[in-house]
């Protein structure tokens, strides 16, 4: 990131703040820290704290240790870093400059061992989330950010197409993982995140930590990958069973494909959020599975795997061009197996740009 | 991790906030969700948090998805799953059950996203951190925690007599540290978590990410590195020289070896663990290099990197035998060099066990 894009990010999340009514923004080491200044330390006990008030210049509260780290990032010579030293207390030099009293927002992932602090060090303050601020701004994308993810979701599509071709009968869900995990690699992933084998009853568990089971002939088998590629994330799932599937594998599999379908022509700008997740919910329970779809549609997607927007009932936030976020139902048969279908897609000035492009189709793998 | 040990430590986490006036403990996903169960997700926005209360059985309120995760976490079957679907109030499952008012404590590590929803769940209580709770059971280590201490610092001691006798001139900094990455992992590291080499001026900045310098013969090489192996972290630093060190090279390195030892052998139990960082300033600023020293001594370490208790001026905390922490003073001459040398240390019934013992001299590279 170059210093400019991060000074235009903290102005207008200042302003951005300023409109909502809130006295400063206070953000941790996290996803919103890299994407307000490019930094990007490891959270730790040492606090570490950007402020960024309307009208004023931002400063980082940073460990004097860190401050060389700190300087050196990206957006250092657009801040005023003020190091403090092991013994001192970091939260006064975060409070103090702030009013005594009003309304101030912290990042989501900041630590409660900070937040508590901050709230020690300034009781009259009112202390509320920054995702109305942060998240807002993140949830758009700008034409950057949409080819990074664009770039991930193609990679991931090249890792599906590969492992498809290995065999999967007689092999454990773990051994599976890590040729998934290779493969993503392979195909230009910077780092894996998640790399989901649920064979048979396992696909019945959404978050299925894939281990010791071996696949076995019959098996339906739920893969959901993701990783970061140029810092940004991929997340896609596709369902695959070993050998011919039963007519219940290939009825399961065809409505959830529907929906999923359904569910992305659903996706267009000023429409609300919660009708994506509508789309897929209705057509899953006219075909008798609803209370077999256990979770939301989808979630935002950027240098965070999860992130706002989540589309799910209630979210009546309008959908906005250049938003991206997942869009996978899925239908769970505790004990038999499970069946999602999963795609990173961008809302456009028209309708809806799939960055996930693999079969969704049922494949059969040896 | 076998249910019982999970079960003792659920129940001593209880008790000890019992004693301590408080109603509950609260946990997030976190290493003190692993200490305490086993258990670790990936810490997300869906709430997962753990609730302990004296003399009341453990639940774990825990989104839908990941009930089948959580069932099979080794503490799974000691816990009531209490599970939460996409769109329900998680924040009403934890605080619903507790008193209205009084006191409760929430881990350090636990997002600002649920903290803040917890607080506006139960206004009347007062949350604050759990560090005094569950830091203070983690930081005395039993047998099996401080056998695995002892094998993760030999792997590092390992990796350091290795890397040592590779080319360090005409190299850069990043490539040094990938050497120690892969040694680390050579050596049966899990995962490695930083390896820093900070080569001539770069060594003044003790938190240097390595990147593009080149080594430079007559420069003086700051690594400190670590990871974790079953489960426990490294964290040990050696300062090196490229060719002959010049004397004040050499003399500063004397200083930092003399204070650190110093250090060490101010480790006893009953005695303040203000008094380590005490035996290591006041050698250093003896030999006129006090306000170089810019950080405290050291810090706990067990399944995290950093973890209480700190061995820092102000902490009157006795040491107790299985206590394990850093000593790691150092001397940081801008626009020059640094020098840091760090071991992990057990406190004994009698004194000190040291668990990184490769050469702390000042070692010639090539």
């Amino acid at each position: 990131m170059n210093p400019e894009r991060a000074k235009r990010r903290m102005q207008a999340a200042s302003e951005e703040a300023g409109r909502q009514g809130f006295a400063a923004v206070v953000v941790a080491p996290s996803p919103d820290l890299v994407y307000l200044t490019g930094y990007d330390p490891m959270p730790l006990e040492r606090a570490t704290l950007l402020v960024l008030q309307p009208g004023r210049d931002p400063f980082l509260v940073v460990p004097e240790l860190e401050r060389p780290l700190a300087a050196s990032a990206p957006a250092g010579g657009e801040i005023d870093l003020r190091g403090w030293t092991d013994g001192a207390d970091p939260y006064r030099l975060v409070v103090d400059p702030l009013p005594g009293s009003g309304l101030v927002v912290v990042s989501d992932r900041t630590w409660a061992a900070h937040v508590l602090a901050l709230q020690g060090a300034a009781p009259g303050i009112t202390w509320s989330s920054a995702s109305p601020v942060l998240g807002k701004l993140r949830a758009i994308k700008d034409t950057e950010e949409l080819d990074a993810l664009r770039r991930a979701g193609a990679s991931a599509d090249r890792a599906f197409v590969d492992v498809v071709r290995l065999p999967f009968a007689g092999r454990r869900e773990d051994e599976v993982a890590a040729d998934l995990a290779r493969l993503l690699r392979h195909h230009g992933h910077t780092s894996v995140d998640f790399t989901i084998v649920a064979g048979g009853p396992n696909g019945a568990s959404p978050h299925h930590e894939p281990g010791a089971r071996v696949v076995l002939p019959g098996d339906v088998v739920v893969m959901d990958f993701g990783g970061v590629l140029d810092g940004y994330c991929s997340d896609t799932t596709r369902t695959v069973v070993v050998g011919d599937p039963t007519p219940e594998q290939r009825e399961v599999h065809g409505v959830v494909e529907a929906a999923q379908r359904a569910a992305r022509q659903a996706v267009r700008p000023g429409h609300a959020l919660q009708e994506v997740d509508r789309a897929a919910r209705e057509m899953i329970a006219a075909a008798g599975y609803g209370e077999r779809f256990i979770h939301r549609t989808g979630h935002g997607i950027g240098i965070e795997v999860h992130e706002p927007p989540y589309v799910i009932e209630g979210n009546e936030t309008p959908m906005e061009p250049g938003m991206t976020f997942s869009v996978e139902p899925g239908i769970y048969l505790p004990g038999a197996f499970g069946v999602r279908i999963e795609d990173i897609v961008a809302v456009t000035s028209d309708g809806v740009e799939t960055f996930n492009d693999s079969p969704r189709g049922l494949s059969v793998v040896g």
